[in-house]
């Protein structure tokens, strides 16, 4: 990837190379791709990611994105605003807003604690979250970090600091995934999955 | 993936879906991965594929890509200008060039004739090679055509019409696996390829 005879081909290699997960040789496939598209195609998706940077905010509620200083979950008077999903990401709030199971509200961390890669509690949302209960009813927070040693440090971290609020906590239910076989469902999923069983008429409702 | 909550983002999703290889998932992580970045950063992003798309030219010669009317190897005095390497598309000069072992010049048809996606001899730049053959000394044709059905039939209507010109015609070495696209050949074999090249009358027997 030497030399591709033309300064604006790898400007634009380079810069497409630089997003996650796409190499050199993506980034001239995308590049050469594009010259093929129209221009007026090419501006608009210019346009949309320098939009997207532009315009784009954090609900100054939950931190979720947002187009306008409140996001609309939090502005919708249909949700339940006394019950705050807990999640890392954005990501998380579009995955378990698929699952349309969810009708309460949430709060985006923005992270979680890594003493790895120097992420400590104040790089993450907590203030607000605190600001939040101090000032709202909430009757419970669900704890739907991720099932790993950082998540698990965050949620414990953030459990301490909301005890005084004496809020009802409780933390996804972890066990075998839906459609998995047992033999392929790792141990420690398993084990919990055994102790934390549940009445079968959970199945049948 | 319904709802995200943003129309600026869903504009960002979609305009950086319509990419090969990018799905709607994808998509999200690269714009939610763009909003963490800088502005200038976006913005110059967004700037290197317009500028791409906008300066970009095809060298009138070869019809490789270029920034000026004639490409950096067309206007190399050092180059063997009597041989010709014709080659489908841009990625195939970059992958013989990366061979180094390569001095002559070449000649991009900017695809191959494939009556199933509509792709006749009229959508190449054969006319172009031709009146190369015409207004040149050419004394070698390499055909280094993609080994496919595509490939073969594309080199064989090109040779059939550069007969009278009583040129040297070859094909690269196939040592390449038949189905194979240059631009995925390993550097060792495309160069052994293209220096045991043989005469184009091999393919057709």
């Amino acid at each position: 990837m030497d030399d591709i005879h033309s300064k604006y081909l790898e400007q634009a290699v380079e810069a497409l190379g630089s997003l996650p997960g796409i190499g050199k040789r993506t980034a001239l496939r995308l590049a050469l791709h594009l010259l093929d598209r129209d221009l007026i195609e090419v501006e608009s998706l210019a346009n949309a990611i320098v939009l997207l940077k532009q315009y784009v905010r954090y609900c100054t509620t939950c931190n979720n994105i947002s187009d306008k200083e409140v996001c609309t979950i939090c502005e919708n008077p249909l949700r339940d605003h006394a019950t705050i999903c807990l999640v890392e990401n954005i990501r998380d709030v579009i995955a378990i807003e698929n699952t349309h199971v969810y009708r309460g509200v949430y709060h985006v961390l923005g992270g979680v604690i890594s003493p790895i890669e120097g992420i400590g509690p104040n790089d993450l949302s907590i203030d607000l979250l605190m600001q939040r209960l101090q000032e709202q009813q909430i009757s419970e927070i669900i704890f739907a970090l991720p099932a790993t040693v950082e998540g698990d440090t965050t949620g414990f971290y953030i459990f301490r600091k909301i005890e005084p609020f004496n809020i009802k906590a409780s933390i996804l239910a972890r066990g075998i995934a839906v459609g998995d076989n047992l033999e392929y469902t790792d141990e420690i999923s398993l084990s919990r999955s055994i102790q934390q069983r549940l009445p079968y008429s959970n199945l049948i409702q």
